[in-house]
């Protein structure tokens, strides 16, 4: 498979190619499980950033999308998404107003918060109507990134949320840290109680995650005490979730498309899909990525445009096209303005990435 | 400085913002350098992505410019660089076609190759003229990633470049280990007098590298065989120069602007500056970026759209805004569609980054 002998109908690399019909098989089967454990899903659009399966997402079951920035609420609300959860505190009078603007326009807006600046800004912008903005308590249940620190905390806010004419208390929110789910029972089940005791109803308990999404719902048989979930990656699935025993490698929708550019030496191969393309994201994995169909091969070091492989002698030859399943899947949908998207006919189109890059 | 007491003229955050000033004297500064050494200057654009500061290094007299993608090279000729060599092995038909049509529209196009496959698809490129292609041999003079691996292979393969009707062999190049002028001079060297022994003159000898490029000409005072220096990050520099000794935290010209989104303890706060903003890129440091202004702030950790900082208990804010230096600035210039000049009279005005993710 030299350059002259094409082996791919993708014209030049790196090229990211998403094969839908995994992708969907993916959606279906996550939907089923959480619809067998009573949960809601609520999948990230993080990983895909295409409205295309988000709606796919929508129409398999779940509740609604959640985001992490505005940027891609805005663009998911463009295509017709209309419950949009942003997992993030928003500050500040730029981003308040254009958060104004969206939830005038869907159904249902909320977004997560962990402090009182937080509350306090939402509250003031929302005070006059004519939408309400639905508030989620940020939990940090051991993952130690955003959250208040104790069931105390997070009642004393959900009372403030409360409090404010334009929110919604919607409930409380955590991401937890890989295999936290017992650390997320215990802190929401104590964080429950002291709401009823304050007569604050609590509409929802949301989790989420990949790497620990087949034990949503209570994996011990017993009934979490969670209503609804956010995993994103599970869609594609990656290097990093095979590795962890999450998927098979045959459950990995998205590949890095490269060019085998040089040949050194016989044992090492260089192709042009770089840190640019695989991200440097390790994710506790020695290595960028796995080469399909070349299990012996070893993606030993990423430079900007370059990807250094160890091979054995004679496995590849310059102008060979190589599928890459990289390690962290989300950031590397962030770093190609388009994908292609191969159907279950064999045809394949190109498509942009609505939601890449939206960094505010 | 909270939330309501914006210390900065940047609505939304994170933003990439340059000080353009400081920008313009570390170009000034390094091409001063290399015209004492009597080497010519031809500086990648990885680093910036932007016309503006390309038309600037050859205001300064950089001789040309270096992209590393054809997608680059396209939007720097549009911005009307004239001098532009790719330093990669371009194959395939699509963008040896590309190539074909960007060297018909400016003054002086080449590339590099390592292969007699990336050659011989070059000369059926150009064959049938009209436009010449400047062709360079690229050299492994240790850094392991591309390039042929002997003088013999390097002269081997520029008389297969001076061969074709349509290429011109340009010299030879090499992009070395760091620490590496001891290697390239030895390889330089023994392949300067083969390429003479076979009567193949070499017109030039390119080097590059921004963590050695105090070294570039000649360091210990006897003349370099290095006739030509490509220097990318040089001109932004960013916490990897500085803590290699390249240059001050002040000649660092980009900074991610952040806010401090939450602040769960008192000594831990999470901006909204991620792998996403500041990349993943660690180039054998540990932490992610240099707080401006905090010295005892360390970024422990990034997910994707936050940052994690442990700070002395007061020091920071929810709302307040921090400028972080990035680990390697070449990223983070790929990360946003558009960054912040601050001009030398404070102003400031948003401009796209025209060349980001040109991945092909």
């Amino acid at each position: 498979m030299r350059a002259d002998a094409p082996d791919s109908l993708i014209a030049e690399t790196p090229a990211i190619v998403i094969d839908e019909a995994v992708a969907r098989r993916n959606i279906a089967r996550f939907q089923a499980h959480l619809d067998g454990h009573g949960v809601k899903s609520r999948p990230h659009i993080k990983t895909h950033k295409l409205p295309l399966f988000a709606r796919a997402q929508i129409e398999a079951g779940a509740k609604g999308i959640t985001c992490q920035k505005i940027g891609e609420a805005e663009v998911m609300a463009d295509a017709g998404l209309d419950d949009i959860l942003i997992t993030f505190n928003i500050l500040g009078p730029a981003k308040l107003a254009r958060l104004k603007a969206l939830a005038g326009r869907i159904a249902r807006l909320a977004v997560t918060a962990d402090s009182a600046v937080t509350v306090d800004g939402l509250a003031a912008t929302f005070a006059n109507g004519p939408a309400k903005l639905h508030v989620m308590v940020e939990c940090d249940t051991g993952a130690g990134r955003c959250g208040v620190q104790t069931p105390d905390e997070a009642v004393a806010l959900a009372a403030r949320i409360d409090a404010a004419p334009g929110l919604v208390f919607a409930g409380l929110m955590t991401y937890p840290a890989p295999g936290g789910a017992a650390d997320v029972e215990r802190f929401m089940g104590e964080a429950l109680a002291a709401l009823a005791e304050r007569g604050l109803a609590c509409p929802e308990i949301s989790s989420g995650g990949s790497p620990d999404m087949w034990a949503a719902g209570g994996p011990g048989g017993e009934k979490s005490v969670v209503t609804e979930y956010r995993a994103g990656t599970y869609i594609y699935n990656d290097r990093s979730l095979v590795e962890r025993g999450a998927c098979a490698l045959e459950d990995c929708a998205l590949v890095v498309e490269a060019t085998v550019v040089s040949l050194p030496t016989p044992t090492r191969a260089i192709v042009d899909a770089g840190s640019k393309a695989l991200s440097s994201d390790l994710l506790g994995l020695t290595g960028h990525g796995t080469v399909i169909g070349h299990p012996q091969a070893r993606i030993v070091a990423l430079s900007e445009e370059h990807g250094t492989i160890e091979v054995p002698a004679g496995s590849l030859a310059v102008g060979q096209r190589v599928h890459i399943v990289p390690n962290h899947v989300c950031v590397v949908s962030n770093l190609f303005d388009t994908a292609f998207l191969k159907k279950s006919d064999g045809t394949i189109g190109e498509i942009p990435i609505a939601a890449r890059g939206r960094v505010t």
